[in-house]
């Protein structure tokens, strides 16, 4: 049986969960492949923390130099964009093929490396770094092939779904609620890579890249993150039947691609309405497939070492029949016509605004909506019970309307005399 | 580019589909892998009739002889076990790599197909057999093809989720939902095959070969369908929480593996109990990613040629990398103990009793139950409002207990005086 020579680097969280299912699952892997995936090193500064997994004698190193020499699969799992890259340029010129989970380090560096991968001639393979557990990559590339994408739509940052998650059942505003995910291990304590969505928009360069044959970067992306949802937000919401999920839209409209991650409200009969807590779920709209939704944990020990492992055997299969880069590690294709700038995005919009509680600021409001061609499609306005309160909440549904237009209205309204605080917009999906 | 010559054999509904998307669809997977994949010929007894599909002149012919002898790769896409498996095994010996989506075929001859194809060392994929557009076939066993499987649960068959779902919605029973869904084209004229449960069990049999590596056959499943379903049942089920939905239960316990189809009571919070209509959704649980949800259209001209179109790019992609069997289309590995018969299941269950609405029946009843060491978890017992009625209906749910015992005290019951009607007998999943 053919012996494929596995190196880790980087013993943390996932590097353990990656070793653990290497060795307790070598023969399920073994049986299932007719190759012998073994784990040879796992490299780390710190080799004597325990991390409550067994691995054979002699697996354990700080020399990443000899590993990448010894291994034919060099697994990255330190994160970061610098060290990290170094170490899988390293093994990529070393002429040894490279499974990483690193995201960010994709996302931006991502071109960079798969040309170094291209002149080595070998594989550099990434499931992983999207959505954790689910095969959304592969699923994307090989399993949907044969589709043009018209839309996905993702949930792919468990932290922040986890909050909005708990602020919406337990009616609890944000910032405890984040208190508390960071107490849990559910939050880092700089939480900002996942509450500002730029995990989440990340990943969505890469979905993206791999839908459009072309690597973006983050440089196209709007994002916005989770940190300003009020419980007040959720819950008017949820009077009009929405949830509010943080979303990657990436939607191709004849060719006009719109790249873009904030916070959503989604019709609560969605399916991705109904990914709740920390899981995760993307939904691939292809023209010959239809709609499809993608699901499981996105994060976590043992789904991530799910995504590499399947990596490493799809490494190691290419090398048992010599076929590396059978399928490019990227392939450059460009499959649209060109990038929607923001202004020019139509969505249906959700507008929170606090005004005074005096008459004639709903006829000042209207008439700016009207001047921009913005259409009411619902609107609240609870009873004002508090007699000492002189403000207000408006909240108000558009139609589809143009970004730029809208933008425009709202400074206008928080231009009035009659308002008392910037004007809360979030965009709606009908799904 | 590489070009690699495909030929189809049956140009009706997914046939039409698979030449449509290759066609339509072609510099997206050109552009995507490198490779012309190119529509060569689709024969079929009938090449006039219009399927509504424009392909290139001296494509369609009715000899299947040149087909296979000029193309690449063959697609079988006339269904059925007998001119199918001909063709598929002439096909085989000719040398040519054989895509198909006939899940009866595989189920039954898989054996002998693959069989032939490890003898000539051809590829034979059958994602489109499994769950549609969906690309489960290729999540099993390369996205996760790390994990020991400990469940999956699937809804398989779109007719039958489509009848369960109008039954549920519109309060209307079974037989007028089937003749409806007959009418929408939705079910077959001869709707067996879907309802009594065998196109799921078909498609279970080759989900759980892929999970525990032996092909296991139709033989140790038990099915059974949905033609005894009634409102009234799904009425109490929804009562106590619950929907009826016809689920594929493959369960690992120790290496202990149930294969299964039946109606099942399934909570309405777990995710599976909310795909509705004709989609279909398959649950994976594997010990390193946990709980997964692959979600998408199970049938249909466009969803099944999706999935077809990707198994013929992954056999392009392995003719140009000259890697044939790189994924073997069945690999032999046995990962469970033994089959558990289905008198040794133990699972909690939906018991509707029809007995005379008399003194002492219930102490009949539950001492039964007790002497047969059968728990009740919950009862609903509805007032009699008809004073000429003098049956009335029990419904228990029990606790865990062993399907023998279950068997046996149902039995008794219906053995019973008081008993005026068949037990009506479901299990229950709690996911």
């Amino acid at each position: 049986m053919k012996e494929i020579k596995v190196g880790i680097i980087g013993f943390g969280t996932v590097g353990a969960g990656v070793a653990e299912n290497l060795v307790n699952n070598h023969d399920v892997i073994s049986g299932r492949t007719g190759i012998n995936v073994k784990l040879h090193k796992v490299a780390d500064l710190d080799i004597t923390t325990d991390r409550g997994v067994k691995i054979p004698d002699g697996v354990l190193t700080t020399d990443t130099n000899s590993l990448i020499n010894e291994c034919d699969i060099v697994v990255e799992l330190i994160g970061g964009t610098t060290i990290a890259k170094k170490f899988i340029l390293q093994a990529l010129e070393a002429k040894k093929h490279v499974v990483t989970a690193n995201k960010a380090l994709l996302a931006i560096h991502g071109k960079e490396i798969f040309e170094c991968a291209a002149k080595n001639n070998v594989d550099v393979f990434y499931e992983a770094s999207v959505a954790g557990g689910i095969p959304i990559i592969k699923s994307l590339r090989e399993g949907l092939v044969g589709n043009k994408i018209n839309r996905i739509y993702g949930i792919m940052n468990g932290t922040c779904n986890y909050i909005l998650t708990r602020m919406e059942r337990e009616g609890v505003d944000f910032e405890p609620v984040l208190k508390d995910a960071q107490k849990l291990g559910y939050a880092e304590a700089e939480p900002s890579l996942d509450i500002d969505g730029f995990d989440t928009a990340h990943k969505t360069a890469i979905l993206s890249a791999l839908a459009f044959g072309e690597w973006f970067g983050m440089e196209p992306l709007h994002v916005s993150g989770i940190r300003d949802i009020s419980l007040f937000d959720l819950k008017c919401a949820d009077e009009l039947g929405y949830r509010i999920k943080l979303l990657a839209i990436i939607k191709n409209t004849d060719g006009n691609v719109e790249l873009r991650v904030h916070p959503t409200l989604v019709p609560k009969t969605a399916m991705i309405a109904n990914i709740h807590e920390v899981f995760n779920g993307v939904m691939v709209d292809g023209d010959t497939v239809g709609e499809t939704l993608f699901y499981g944990r996105g994060a976590g020990r043992k789904a991530t070492a799910s995504a590499v492992v399947s990596d490493i055997v799809d490494v190691a299969r290419n090398i048992a029949s010599n076929s590396i880069g059978r399928v490019k590690c990227f392939t450059e294709s460009k499959l649209f016509n060109r990038l929607v700038p923001m202004d020019e995005i139509k969505s249906r919009y959700y507008l929170r605004l606090t005004v005074e509680d005096t008459p004639g600021v709903m006829a000042q409001i209207t008439a700016i909506l009207a001047e921009n061609n913005i259409n009411i499609s619902s609107l609240i306005q609870h009873e004002n019970n508090d007699c000492n309160k002189k403000s207000v909440s408006v909240i108000l549904f558009t139609s589809i309307a143009q970004e730029k237009a809208v933008q425009k209205a709202v400074t206008a309204i928080e231009n009035l005399s009659s308002s008392l605080d910037k004007v809360k917009l979030l965009r709606i999906e009908d799904i």
